[in-house]
């Protein structure tokens, strides 16, 4: 019987939706797949936010994942800029619960930190880790790259979460 | 051959999403439905976003509209109230467009304006005015009263872009 559980991790954006695909078996972690999802950005609003939910549908229907994660947006920012990474958000998070996955969310500090072991990397710091931990991975942007940061996050947080169910603690 | 316009209006939030249905034929309006989808509060995110999702499309497949209009959000909020209505203004828009519907977007404002004739109508000065122009309209909450109301809108503004059209003017 085999153990392995497949992540897709997402980096929601408009513009740009990184996604990226893992598989875990207790601590060890292997590359599958992972890109980015371009709307044409010309499009209206509605038709841009659809492009998002086809392709999005798309990787899930290809690579039938288990689980998902997506990284919890950064709200700092103009409330308009606000308002568009929240209106990508809502697709990243309910194409993947529409397909039946569970749907975990990390802050970028977590992952961050997860992935680094601090949480205020730079985004070359955590394209050099994930060439460590994730060998055969290809990604080719940084969204892509933070899309596999996110898996590996979630990858390292349930199993932690099922090692400390297994001893009997009680996890935050 | 008939001339109706089936209109959905959307007032998008992750609490409470109004929607109403009107037919339009030239300046005629009438009532066909109105309601607000409540997702389950204690939810995960991403399953409330599933929620909203599944039951705004039963509602475009039990009532066939052939355009929809939703509701732009008011952005002055905190940050994160700003990113939980982007979320659930993403389904608002992304449903309707996955069923093949174009999407028109109105400010609050133009909403009002459109209905009541000021852009800082009260609530029930707009609840009034749908008495007026939808008199069978049966809205119970300020929800669906509202997403009538931009359902009015659109029904307004689409046919003076069209009357715009028909005599050669530009229309901004």
């Amino acid at each position: 019987m085999s153990n392995v559980v497949r992540i897709l991790g997402i980096d929601p954006g408009l513009r740009n939706m990184g996604w990226g695909v893992i598989d875990t078996e207790g601590s060890r972690l292997s590359f599958v797949a992972c890109g980015s999802i371009h709307p044409a950005q010309d499009a209206p609003l509605s038709e841009r936010l659809r492009q998002l939910h086809v392709q999005l549908a798309a990787i899930i229907e290809a690579h039938r994942p288990d689980e998902a994660a997506v990284e919890e947006t950064f709200v700092n920012r103009d409330p308009q800029g606000t308002l568009k990474l929240g209106q990508a958000r809502g697709i990243a998070l309910v194409v993947p619960a529409l397909a039946g996955l569970t749907v975990a969310e990390y802050s970028a500090n977590l992952v961050k930190k997860t992935v680094t072991g601090t949480g205020h990397a730079e985004k070359q710091q955590i394209g050099m880790m994930l060439k460590v931990l994730l060998p055969r991975s290809n990604a080719t942007s940084p969204d892509a790259a933070d899309a596999l940061a996110v898996a590996v996050t979630h990858a390292q947080h349930r199993a932690s979460a099922a090692l400390a169910a297994r001893l009997g603690l009680k996890t935050a």
